[in-house]
């Protein structure tokens, strides 16, 4: 039995993959494409198989190895309808398994313990492991959810600058200095929001981060606001022996001064990044299947 | 001289148009196509004339009486850049004047009052005159503001119901009703909100309401948020000796009950449409036409 195992992060830009022997030690890395198994699924494979292959050619490996390792595929999606199946059936290895992103980026950040995850970038989510059990809340998109996300942040504050303009709130350094980028015209502010993307709006969380540590009134609501809707999605998941809490993603850090002190002093420095998850998920999988064998 | 007026509403969706006598007693009413002068002002133009023409031949007067009449005619856009010139230059009338959509608004529901008027449909938009002087504020449309317009109110409801869904917040009877509609998939909701413009938001503005007054404390939550919204914006346009605040559009009855009472006290009922705000400055214009000729 080849004692190797390969992970996977089937990303939303690209896959990332890397081979390590049964004790976790990465041999190889690999790349291909992106994986957006619901919106393309033939070519989400290609690419996750072509990552593989990339990992096995970087570890000087041969590439019929892949059909001898246990692999585990973390791709968003996988627990939609039978998208994640149907990408399992058509794996090459002799021991493949397909799990959410949220489910490789717990185990890269808490290992194998029990715990929660906050990710806090363009979006926001949530992902707890108790007993086992996985729960994950948010990750609706910044229309109708992700209040702690960049996105919002970032629209949050382009409407607290037209308030301003108005002179229906007050104004702060952190607005003016939003209006006079667009000219103190707000026709250009609200013709930028029309044609914008979560990401551009992201694009201003860290100007709002940056004021609010200097005591900008504005942005101090703003961040305050997101803060707290990060406390309320803790308490939504947290139980009272949850040992730890880990915050991911671009905001992480900017975040982690102005949550509930009861949340503080539950965070941990996380383990591990998402593909450092699914690694050690597949030598999971590649010790379960070497007891079964033995 | 001619003695006769004509006043225009070119609206988004279709323009109406009235000839009046000196007094104001309306001979004709006609209609023509929409007027959006910053996405198609020739075709705008075009709408508008035929709308006035339409209101001659109803009031069987002659096509060439155009060409003799005072005309007013509100449109939005009518204070951007030189849209508004560009169509007074080109009008066919003897006397004619474009004005904004808010100022005709303003005149139906005052008179030659001062006064606030505030507009609740799918947007929302808050217009003053005092000592004859025009400010308007708010109207920049849902993704940066409108907070009491008719889509942030279906915007919140999906948003309250989705933290419902993930035992974030509490749920209610509303929520409930919300989440049943999609199935309990809130996958379906966030792609109903993906793909929605203003008005499909703005439908479930009538559902809050009717919740909020059965005591659905979500609802109720809601709507006072807008409420408090209207009440700041109001604030933000009113002086000391103000005479009369007007509700207008498709929510003004609905949100009344919510007000603050100090701005209660100052409502009064419309005394007519945008359409007979035309026709009374259209008036104006002819008396003040018949006094210089005179």
């Amino acid at each position: 039995m080849t004692e190797l195992a390969i992970g996977i992060d089937g990303g939303g830009s690209s896959c990332r993959a890397a081979v390590a022997d049964r004790r976790g030690n990465v041999l190889g890395r690999g790349k291909a494409g992106p994986a957006n198994i619901l919106s393309d699924l033939d070519g989400s494979l290609l690419n996750i198989v072509e990552s593989a292959h990339d990992a096995l050619r970087e570890a000087g490996l041969p590439a019929e190895t892949i059909s001898k390792v246990s692999a585990v595929v973390g791709v968003a999606g996988a627990n939609v309808g039978d998208y994640g199946a149907r990408i399992e059936r058509n794996l090459p290895f002799a021991d493949g398994h397909v799990v959410t992103d949220a489910l490789i980026a717990l185990q890269g950040a808490l290992g194998d313990s029990d715990g929660v995850i906050g990710a806090f970038g363009t979006g926001s989510v949530y992902n707890a492991r108790r007993d086992g059990k996985l729960r994950g809340i948010g990750g609706w998109g910044f229309v109708v959810g992700d209040q702690a996300s960049g996105a919002r942040l970032g629209r949050d504050l382009l409407e607290k600058s037209l308030l301003a303009y108005d002179k229906v709130r007050p104004s702060s350094p952190l607005t003016a200095k939003l209006m006079a980028e667009y000219g103190g015209d707000p026709e250009r502010v609200v013709e930028f929001a029309h044609a914008s993307k979560p990401r551009d709006f992201a694009r201003y969380a860290p100007l709002v981060f940056d004021y609010a540590a200097q005591g900008d009134k504005i942005a101090i609501g703003i961040i305050k606001d997101a803060a707290l809707a990060i406390d309320e999605n803790l308490d939504a998941l947290l139980w009272p022996e949850c040992p730890a809490i880990c915050l991911l993603g671009g905001l992480a850090g900017a975040y982690e001064p102005w949550l509930a002190e009861r949340h503080k002093a539950l965070l941990r420095v996380p383990k591990g990044d998402v593909l450092q998850g699914a690694i050690e998920l597949a030598v999971n999988y590649l010790q379960e299947r070497q007891k079964g064998a033995a």
